[in-house]
This record gives C-alpha cells, sequence and structure tokens, in this order.
C-alpha cells in the first residue's frame, strides 16, 4: 500500500489514468480529440444544445471515508451527476474530475475510486477527460458533467401546465431505506437496499426516450418527491396534488418499514427516478409502448406553488417533507 | 451579517444569483439558453472545437480564509481556470462552480466571493452558469470552464520540434514574490506583488491571437518555467535550452529581491503567462506585428524531456527548479 504523499503527483495521476485505461471499453464515436495531460481536454463538436451539471460529494458529509467502499463511491459520485443529465433528456458525453486528497490517503484508494468510475462508465457512457488533484484536509470529489441532445430544447422545471398528470419513472424510498440501516451499522452488502443507496442507476435511457416521445417537464428525484415537486411546481407558477396511495414502492420497503414506507417514498432522498410531468394520454402511451416505465402519481393544477398529498379515498394528508436543507441547523 | 447556517440552500444561492445578475454586464452574444436553478445548464451549440478545464482552491493549501480578500479569491479561482483555458488558444465560454462551505461562513463573504467572480467575469467573458453548494469541514472552490475555438486545432504540449524558439507573454516571478511576502507578513494591498499574486491577468486575447497566427505549442506558467517548460519537452519528447538572462523580469523584482530574482523567475509558480514555441520568424513576427508581446528565452533541441539552463556567456547554469509537488512531503 501506498500513501499519495510517499509518490509524485505525476505518477499519481499516471496509475489513475491507467485504471481507467485498463477498463473503460474505448468509444468508437468518441468527440474527445485530446484528453487527460495536457491544459484543457479538447472535444469535438457537439449536437446541437449541450447541458453541463456538476455535483461535489464530501467526506463526513455524503459518505465516511474510512468506511465507505471507494469504488461504490466512484460509481456513485458520476451516477449523482449523470441523474442530471437524463433529467434534461440528455446523453452524458464527458466529464471532468476533481480530488481533494489528504496526504495520508492510500493511492490504493483512489485506484478502486477510478475502478469504480470504470464501471459506470462501462454502462452508461461518456467519456472522464480530466480533472484536477488538490490537497484538502477534508477529501472531496467535485464532478462535473456535460451532456447534449439533438433536439431543440431540454426537458426542464418551468413547463408544467395545469392539466399535466404527474409520474415517476420507479420505485420511491429504497435508497432512503439504504441510508436508515447504514446509520444503525445495519446496511449489509450485498442487498437490494445497499444497492439503492450507494449504487444508483441514473435514467440516462429513459430520459433520452422522454424527451424525443414529447415530454416537456423533468427532473430527477434527489431530495425526496415532495421536496422535488415543489421545485417544478415553483419554477412552473403551478401547484400538484399527489396520491401517497399510487406512489410505487418495492416489496421489501413494505416488509422492512411497514409502518414508514410511504413517508420514505415521498420524503426520502436520493432515488434519482426521474419526475416528469405531461399530457395523461402521452404518459400512459410512453408507458405502454416503450421501456420507459411510467407510474402517475399525481397531477398539475392551477395554483402558486404548492404541493398537496391526498390518499386514495381523496382526504388530504399532512405529511412531513423531510427533505434536509444543507445548511440550515435544524 | 449572516451565517450560512441561518437561511436556507434555496435563498443562499437566490442571494449569489443576484450578485451576478447585479454586477455583471449581460453578453449579448449569450450561447446560455437555461442558466443556474435547473437541474443542469443548457447551452447552444458552440463553435467546433471545445476544451474543459477544472482546478479548485482549498482553504490552508492555497489560501487561508480567514486572511484573504474573498472579492480577490474570487477573482483568482476563475483567473487560474482562465489561464488553461488561453493556453489552448481558446475563448472562455461558460463556467460551474462547486463551493464546499462550513456553517459558520457568511453569506456576505461568499457575496465578495462572487463580487470577485463578475468583476472577473466583466473582463474576460464568459458566463458562469451554475454550480453546486455543498457542506464541508474545509472550505473549497472547484471551478470548471467550458471554451471554444473556430480553428481545426488548439495548442497543444506535444507539438513542439527541434529548432523552434522558446518564448514567454511576459515578466515571470512577482507572484512567487508576492507569496513570500505574505507568508513573511509583509505584503502591502495595494501593490504590483499583491495584484501578481492574487489578480492575475489570464492572457486570454494573446492566447486567441498566437492560435490565430499559427503558434501550435503553449502552455501556461502555473507550476514555474522550467517544471511547465519539462512537460512540453516529455510530451513533445524533446530537449529544452534556457538562457536565463533572458528571461523578462519586473524592475519592482530586481530591486526587491536582488539576490533572488533568477532563481524566483525560473521557479515561482502561479506567473500565468504563456509559454509558447514555434519557428524564430513567426515568434519575432508575432511579437511585432501585434498587441502580442513575446520575449524569445531558448530554443527547442533534439532529446528526451530535458531542460538545460544557461547564461548570456553559454556557461551551463545549475539552477533548482523549486516547484512545487502537491503532495510529497519534503
Amino acid at each position: 500500500m501506498t500513501k499519495v504523499s510517499e509518490i509524485s503527483e505525476f505518477d499519481l495521476i499516471s496509475r489513475l489514468e491507467t485504471v481507467l485505461e485498463n477498463n473503460v471499453t474505448p468509444n468508437p464515436d468518441s468527440k474527445i480529440e485530446l484528453s487527460i495531460g495536457d491544459d484543457a481536454a479538447v472535444i469535438g463538436n457537439l449536437d446541437n444544445l449541450q447541458v453541463v451539471t456538476t455535483d461535489a460529494m464530501v467526506d463526513k458529509v455524503h459518505f465516511v471515508i474510512d468506511e465507505v467502499d471507494m469504488r461504490d463511491l466512484g460509481w456513485k459520485s458520476l451516477a449523482v451527476n449523470y441523474s442530471d443529465i437524463a433529467s434534461m433528456g440528455c446523453k452524458p458525453i464527458y466529464s471532468v474530475v476533481t480530488l481533494g486528497i489528504r496526504a495520508d490517503i492510500l493511492v490504493e484508494q483512489l485506484e478502486s475510486l477510478y475502478l469504480g468510475f470504470s464501471d459506470f462508465l462501462n454502462i452508461y457512457g461518456g467519456e472522464l477527460v480530466g480533472g484536477d488533484i488538490v490537497k484538502s484536509d477534508t477529501f472531496f470529489i467535485s464532478v462535473t458533467v456535460v451532456g447534449s441532445t439533438d433536439k431543440p430544447e431540454t426537458m426542464k422545471r418551468k413547463t408544467a401546465v395545469p392539466g399535466d398528470v404527474i409520474a415517476v419513472t420507479g420505485a420511491l424510498g429504497c435508497s432512503n431505506a439504504g441510508l436508515r440501516l447504514l446509520l444503525n451499522g445495519e446496511l449489509k452488502k450485498p442487498s437490494h437496499f445497499y444497492d439503492a443507496h450507494y449504487l444508483p442507476k441514473p435514467r440516462i435511457t429513459e430520459g433520452i426516450n422522454l424527451l424525443d416521445m414529447g415530454i416537456k417537464t423533468g427532473m430527477d428525484i434527489s431530495d425526496g418527491l415532495l421536496n422535488d415537486l415543489k421545485k417544478i411546481c415553483v419554477a412552473s407558477n403551478v401547484n400538484a396534488t399527489i396520491n401517497i396511495d399510487n406512489i410505487p414502492v418495492h416489496e421489501d420497503l413494505k416488509a422492512s418499514f411497514p409502518d414508514n414506507f410511504t413517508e420514505m417514498a415521498v420524503s426520502g432522498g436520493e432515488d434519482y427516478e426521474l419526475l416528469v410531468t405531461g399530457h395523461e394520454s402521452l404518459i400512459k402511451y410512453i408507458s405502454d409502448s416503450t421501456t420507459t416505465n411510467l407510474h402517475i402519481v399525481g397531477e398539475i393544477e392551477i395554483g402558486s406553488g404548492n404541493v398537496n398529498t391526498v390518499d386514495n379515498s381523496g382526504n388530504k394528508i399532512s405529511m412531513t417533507t423531510g427533505g434536509w436543507d444543507h445548511f440550515t441547523e435544524n
């Protein structure tokens, strides 16, 4: 085992680059003309619109470095960014990664992280074209991803209109179950909840398909269904009503958390499913005729940014959003 | 004064966005179709090639948050990235910024940082289109910048050939002087050395001009002339010889550091001047006929990655590179 302080920065970058070279299948349609090793990476012309997103994960906030599997952390740090690209209906093209590292981090830990990047890139495409490595007392990973579409518009948040139904691409709450078990020291690997929390599957194919089929309004569920839906409602200046009995919930979640699964499904964060709105007929057509499954959970109404929750009988249900606010100390 | 823990993330982002809105002159040719406030920013088609670079600055490594002027830190964190875009001969188009912040950071400190971004963007162009704010025990700023060129190639490191002369765009060593004075508690503001260290001026116009005039090989001087030149030599598989008596040095540096100015000019980091190679006639033509001043400091020779230093009499001079290695503990 080798501490990063025992080798030069050049050698460290070279070892990490080698992990990618040995593990990532080359893309024959690559637009990358110059990658890691110059002042900047060079990318050929992208089709029409491009989208860019950035998201960081920080030790003691998003994970604990001495406990996390670095390979899974590599996966997750790309996945959360790809999910934002998916939410716009775009295809990921390239990424850059900045690592803030302490001198006592092992090179092997970083190689594991890069193996996780490789695992992920082999499935979801796009290329890691560069980055920066800096010293930091707190370990962090900052990722930026650029995507592209040949459509004239991306999906966005501000286009929901009254009459739209609200749909999600899959079951909610399992990542939150993983987090709860983790905090209680009860999260097993491998397990469904482990995978939901650490190895989220961004809905890239579904996002591209949804935009292609004419869906205009979409985002990903990272802060919980109610919190994220509120962002659509504020951006579009509409209200929304969710029927909590229609939210797709995995059988394992119901079995393991019989008293809390609904709350976890509406308020648990980091599901990384897509949340879209559109005409009911279009939503149903997409779900019936393509591989993108959509579950209708509510509808958009005239209003000014509020989200209501009801049950199957139409009774109003009071739900705490439970989503976190990153800074406010509760 | 308001701690970031006293307001919501939404309100914090909104306040920082307001700083940009109130202080950055809108670009009438903007390609940005959707900016801060969605899952990703949306950018229209860029001209041909694009380049991407990322660089982070970290508390207690690159600055000390309780001592630094946050407005200047905002400037510098964009400037070091723009310098990489300049080194490719490209025009900056858009940036994303991720902040890692402690709960006790003041909103006003971050607003100052964003004022620094605004100062910088008003001079150097490009748009700040989004970012991420995360909690972190260590304050950091991670910036990614995308640039573009309508030329078929960018400048790069691997194209130097024997017979090329080596040139730089301006005087070297003054940023290092600023750092030395800072570490001794003697750096005054405003002063030439303060500006050199905290408010570097990336050579965007010069980089675009150099590429336009046919220069193929370039990079920026961030780790010191000898260290960075070695990167060109390794990438191009050539040697280089520098005449230390030909290196441009500011009069103030000679006056303040009469015994060390040459060492500081060849080894001090963070000058952010451009380092290029090319035919002597082309270098002289550019310097004589355009506003891009070039100072010839040496030449490229057959070899395999080594940099030699001589003086005006042709005597070999032994210089320590002095450039830092980020991780190796000396």
